[in-house]
């Protein structure tokens, strides 16, 4: 049985996260869902909501499950005994980035391979933060993110712009 | 007519954004400099002397106009019949986020199409974040901005630094 | 009236390329698809053959014409008075060489503009070359070209093999 | 059983292609290395050549096998019923072609998913060319290329330069 | 005898530094590791540790001094006749940036030379802010950082902790 | 006393190459221009020539040899005990290439030093292929490379088109 972890902030998931997850989940035995713990920076969700989007986003793929992790992803990777680590490339500086951290992990731990898979064209441009942005702006995102999680990012916009006043 | 929005932050203008501006004029009948109003970011400047300044920039381009817009770009330009939107390309990663940009735009607003042209080499390096770190270690920028707003700029930087103390 | 310059190789004409054209349409009064001739290269089509396929995919867009220049792009658009050379932009190698011919032909030609647009993401992959590998390798290449031209891609792809043999 | 293709022109194979092999090999249940038969191109190994090194490089690998081609990828992985098509990323002008590959072979058969893996980063530079280069230039090539396949660059090289003269 | 400086926040030096430093050390006569003063960023380490762990890192380097500045880069450069500015290259995005700067530079002070040097594979994916994150997850820093320098950043990294509490 | 060599084609020299040239002679004390010498592709002019054509363009750089080689690049810098190999970046694809060369000569002779220069904005789109499509087509390449080497283009692309006849 081999494992795989589609790692990422996720906040929230859009519909090019769920593309990879989905192609992931054909490549691999199991795949966990795996929301990154960065207390650094202030996300619109708290972790805890964008493990439940996530999961209700990805309830039509049996051999997926979705979990939070506040340390290495290597060193999770190596509790799990997983055997590969999936990101999504969309672009050149993806790339870059991605291609610093797969190599900083296999430093950190040489069982765990970094694959790379691309999106369909259509989601190619999409990120959270854009979705995000388009929200902020008034702009319609039903187009960008799973149906199910729609209502959750309109009623985030309106808390935050209720707080700016 | 085919009206033209060349959007930004200008904070300050730079002698590059002034000549992919002028390009743009050349182009189209009609140009609208739009400065975005982004509520998250705190610029040197206010949109009041963004806006004020690039008139004074503009003011040997007959067919240009200056104006601020709080909301999605693609909105705007839905309203303003807009044929395209038009940005100046420096780099690679100028090209990947506009790239991201008028993909985006094109999702949101099929009717109006993003352009774009490539400034003079001389002004390839520069950035507004560029020109205000060189005020702020006391370097000389009037060879990167238009010559009317560089008091803008010396002033705003003294200001600044008492501030700080 | 504003006058815009597509060149190109177009061996054949793609789907990519017509998505082009089209928008390129929109912004200008006329536009001129110009077929590069290049003595250096064998393509897999004649000029003649190249500017006859362009023709029948541009009828329905009125304010298109198709020609062939055997010289500096630059001239030809000081000799019909462009405002701008438009290219498609699909990938980061693109963007660079046509950065690169654009600011050659600007010091050739300081009154002609390169206008970059993007195609859409579906045709983005999209170039002659892996057309003409695809057919050569016997898959179907209906989704990637006017469909005007298909048979005329067929036919010289079944003519090639007879001569290899 | 998932099965991966290793797809290229391996001529001849590098320590870098070894690398990804091997990596493909902990992924996948089974991995085809296959050889690209491009009827343009003539390589310094004939394609028999090439998998018959290649074999010899792989035999420490028991779920590795070496077959030819000599048509559509897409369709090769259709008829194998692959889950994925492996390739190894050196740079970035590598990611750009593969993009372009992978989309294309997507649109082709969207059963099989193109895999992107890193190389170990000291096998990051190399490229067949690369060897075909150093070879003929009179450098030493053992530690670009498997210890097996060392006498056959050196062999074809010398037997080049002799038709050279 | 000409000299060199390599400017950057070293926030902590990494090995990846160290590379660059003595590469630069072998080129010129001199070489002044320069810690450029941003008040705007809070490091890890203040200015003065900085140079501190830098001076304990490069004392096998008798041609390398430390020094830090609170002012253009240009400036000092001027002041210390300097023949060029050393920079270590890891990627594409470095690049850019890099390549911005050094055109800047060269505004503000045509008689330094900007020099782009490439560190070894094994560094190349190595920055000061992967080494804080791996630190501040519990991940082991020795193979990242000169020897002398690791207690420092666990020294810091248990004191940021305690104080987040 | 610290050599650098300035290895390329040059066929021919262009005001790009030469600006690269005169930036490394000021870096060091002898700088050696370096034909290469391919046996696989035919250039415009003969490596005498290039030669001829290199000196002609550097007799005011006294510290400028010409030479020409056909061996290793690692091999002659270890002949002439060589500090640095001097490259001229002009972009990303520039970048990857002379990285990946860099990497390479590193391995082959780990006592050279591959040092990446920047040229002027205004050089940063010439290349020689560049210079000889311009020439082909009939435009004026006096902007393009040394004055000295004008006559030479014009009556070697001359005297091509009458062999084309």
């Amino acid at each position: 049985m081999r494992l795989a972890i589609c790692p990422g902030s996720f906040d929230p998931v859009t519909n090019g996260h769920l593309d990879v997850i989905q192609r992931a989940a054909r490549l691999f035995d199991r795949v966990v869902v795996l929301v990154a713990v960065n207390m650094g920076k202030h996300g619109m969700f708290t972790v805890d909501e964008r493990c439940e989007m996530l999961r209700r986003a990805t309830t039509h793929l049996p051999n997926v499950e979705v979990a939070a992790y506040n340390g290495l992803l290597a060193d999770y990777a190596r509790e799990r005994q997983a055997a590969a680590i999936v990101k999504g490339l969309r672009a050149m500086s993806d790339f870059e980035y991605e291609f610093q951290m797969a190599l900083t992990n296999r430093k950190l731990n040489s069982e765990v391979e970094t694959v790379f898979l691309t999106t369909s064209t259509e989601y190619m441009y999409l990120s959270s933060s854009l979705v995000k942005e388009v929200a902020r702006l008034g702009g319609d995102v039903s187009e960008f993110v799973p149906a199910c999680v729609v209502n959750d990012i309109l009623n985030k916009t309106e808390r935050t712009e209720k707080n700016d006043r």
